[in-house]
């Protein structure tokens, strides 16, 4: 069995630094890293250096972790988002990576639907610098849970009604099951995305039963109640064929011995492929 | 301004025990109680004797909290379940109360799809007793993040959905703030709800910017992101005029003096009405 079309989220091993990640990963026969910014701004050389580095290794540099935030109760708070994500692109541009993951924001004080409608007209704003960069941005659903402040776009289906608002072929989708795996629309709306050509990206990892932080105790592939199997045969069902990349943030895997966690994570990708 | 429509659930208060969360409740005009069945059952007296106690202070005795957990592996477990329901209506008929809210139940390992099946089918089992009782039973939908093992039941068409399967006049559903204003299908559910006549209850709080913990740490009514003004008047212009019950699980408020957060509680009711 390959782990060719296995990525992992810089995250994941957060304590590594991205030469570290990027030897590790490319040592255990990973295909591809999805690189947080923090990670590639430490990164002594530069962006441009850091993307460099992370090929000669032959890693395929997957995404670039994370724009969006459009949301804000006054626009200049809005303009300052919408500057910001592009120099977000610029910076994936220089990276080289092709992909940007978007949390999209979520203001209290204001109604998700007001929040939404500023997400689309921020990602319009932004659109054409994304198209010129040759970048593409993927909207994330985030679970519900983090709709106070975080996103205010909770399901595929929301995900899917913004891209049709925008409409630019850079605009799609980013589905992490963590976020998406409890919603009665969930098969349906994948096939929508699919129909429509916008399923960028495909995050795994598990919701635990009982999770003890409602950040930080993602579960390993397996370790929780989300049926990855199904939901990966829905999304190649609609025609994605990327990577499986692992993103996870956990307290308890952080605080353990990180290349024993690395081999957990690939048996866990095999026990549920 | 008066507080004959506003209800406690004894939990809310839980280092009080029943009688003397009763008499606060009454000295402060408070109209009506929901009683957790932990509550009822220390009573020394017994439930009828609880029931007669909190009515001669003057309370309306609004739920019985809470039944439900219809869902399991096998059907031995679910049959127990069944039973479980069954005495907790002969408890609620003994009381006096002429509501039980149901958290439905979520079995690791099988799909959220099956445990709402599980859910509809122990429900047609339970009904008949619960009418002969004179009980009804309220579906509450839980957020999301409970999907777990708490409730495959996450939103209020999911509810209506299960409501008409059932299709039975005593069962209908308990609407809590905290669980379902993130849902961009609240507003036409609720209204599908008034319709049919099954909106049974009506519970407030305030879902907190970033909360702590993922079961203690809910917010008093304005502290939070929810509009309740405005999902109350979506409630009321469905039909429904039952109490503001007030279910707020905190250790933060849990440890404060509960005379002075009686009061906040109080207060917090008038300045979200």
């Amino acid at each position: 069995m390959s782990f060719e079309k296995l990525c992992l989220h810089t995250i994941t091993t957060k304590s590594w630094d991205l030469q570290t990640a990027v030897q590790k990963y490319s040592a255990a026969g990973i295909g591809g890293v999805s690189i947080w910014q923090d990670s590639a701004q430490a990164y002594a050389g530069g962006l441009k250096a850091a993307g460099e580095m992370t090929r000669s290794e032959g890693l395929d540099i997957v995404s670039y972790v994370r724009g969006g935030f459009f949301t804000g109760l006054d626009a200049a708070t809005r303009q300052k988002a919408i500057d910001h994500n592009k120099s977000m692109i610029d910076e994936a541009a220089e990276l080289g990576a092709p992909l940007i993951v978007l949390v999209c924001g979520a203001t209290p004080g204001q109604s998700l639907f007001t929040s939404r409608d500023q997400i689309a007209e921020g990602l319009a704003q932004v659109m054409p610098h994304a198209e010129a960069a040759g970048v593409k941005l993927g909207i994330e659903p985030l679970h519900p849970m983090y709709a106070d402040s975080r996103s205010a776009v909770s399901t595929m289906a929301q995900s899917n009604a913004i891209c049709d608002i925008v409409d630019h072929k850079n605009l799609g989708i980013t589905l992490d099951v963590f976020h998406v795996w409890w919603d009665d629309q969930l098969e349906a709306q994948i096939k929508v995305t699919g129909e429509k050509g916008r399923l960028f990206s495909f995050h795994i990892c598990d919701w635990k039963d009982n999770p003890e932080d409602m950040l930080n105790d993602r579960g390993l592939m397996g370790e929780g109640v989300i049926d990855i199997p199904q939901i990966r045969s829905w999304v190649n069902a609609a025609g994605f064929d990327g990577y499986d990349e692992v993103e996870i943030f956990s307290n308890r895997y952080w605080a353990m011995d990180q290349d024993e966690y690395l081999a957990m994570i690939k048996q866990a990708y095999l026990d549920t492929k």
